[in-house]
């Protein structure tokens, strides 16, 4: 799973059937790469993040028919470093 | 998911059984890297679209038996920085 | 879905028992990254074609016990800017 | 599946019902990237492990229900070059 | 699939339960980066060999239940140009 920050929501009136309803969230990776993830947790711009991908992403929005291949996971509190 | 552009279509005369049919659509990563989606949305050249992936992609054109890695899922209007 | 140029054969006689007698294709991307790839259409060295991965990829050669993880989906015929 | 060294755990007390209850753990890869992985077998900081990645990650933890595309697979001894 | 280059063996004596019993190959791909590999063809270090990933990886091994998203497919022999 990887760590990202929430930038913004996406505005998309055009959709396939397997992803109306949800909020997508616009995500950037601490390289700067965007992606669009489904958000079933209610992130806010700002939060960092954890996604899950492939087929994890489909089945962690609690509906496997959602057509997604990035779901927001958790919203991070902090980062332990263990040691 | 990730967001690209629609640059044009491709043309191929010669197709696995599971790809007939469908309008393939040639697609630019923000990096300008060249990919080839489906698309059951009717996106135009110069739209920006968000893709899904993986096994998300063959659901999300309506038929999992479409042999498709990358299916567009929305034709993007706006993208909203929330903040 | 990706667009590659086929390069020539791949001569492996020892393969695990889900990949036997098919054609294996040395793909070149864009950007010089080998892969190699299960050919069910007939594509010659010089081709470009698209490519097919994941679990499309073995739904794609017709037999999803194929254990391929990428799969010529076409050949190119020629692209459309479409604009 | 990648090699990796556990860096330490992430705290998040909002994630999505498949996740609960498992410890998260923050890797990075030789290049430096950061991942976040489920540790079904209790690696420490400083551990070099490998990782099971997609449908395999879900799998690894023994239980498929978990959405994960990220798990630890083992701690490393040590890597023999073998010639 | 990949080509890669096997350069040794991983030892692992903790594991999950899915990897238990399996040789662990370490692969390094022509950019040089290492992966880690299920063996059920039997390469030794040196060999270039192609492998599968994602869900054909577990298909690959003859055992579903193996939780690899990495497999070796077939020891290269050589590679034939074709044109």
């Amino acid at each position: 799973m990887e760590i990202m920050q929430v930038t913004g929501s996406l505005v998309c009136s055009q959709r396939v059937p397997g992803l109306e309803h949800w909020n997508l969230r616009v995500l950037r990776s601490p390289k700067g790469k965007l992606s669009v993830a489904v958000d079933p947790v209610g992130a806010s711009p700002g939060n960092w993040v954890f996604t899950a991908s492939g087929s994890a992403a489909r089945f962690a929005c609690g509906n496997p028919e959602t057509h997604t291949d990035l779901t927001i996971g958790g919203i991070i509190d902090f980062w332990e470093p263990d040691g």
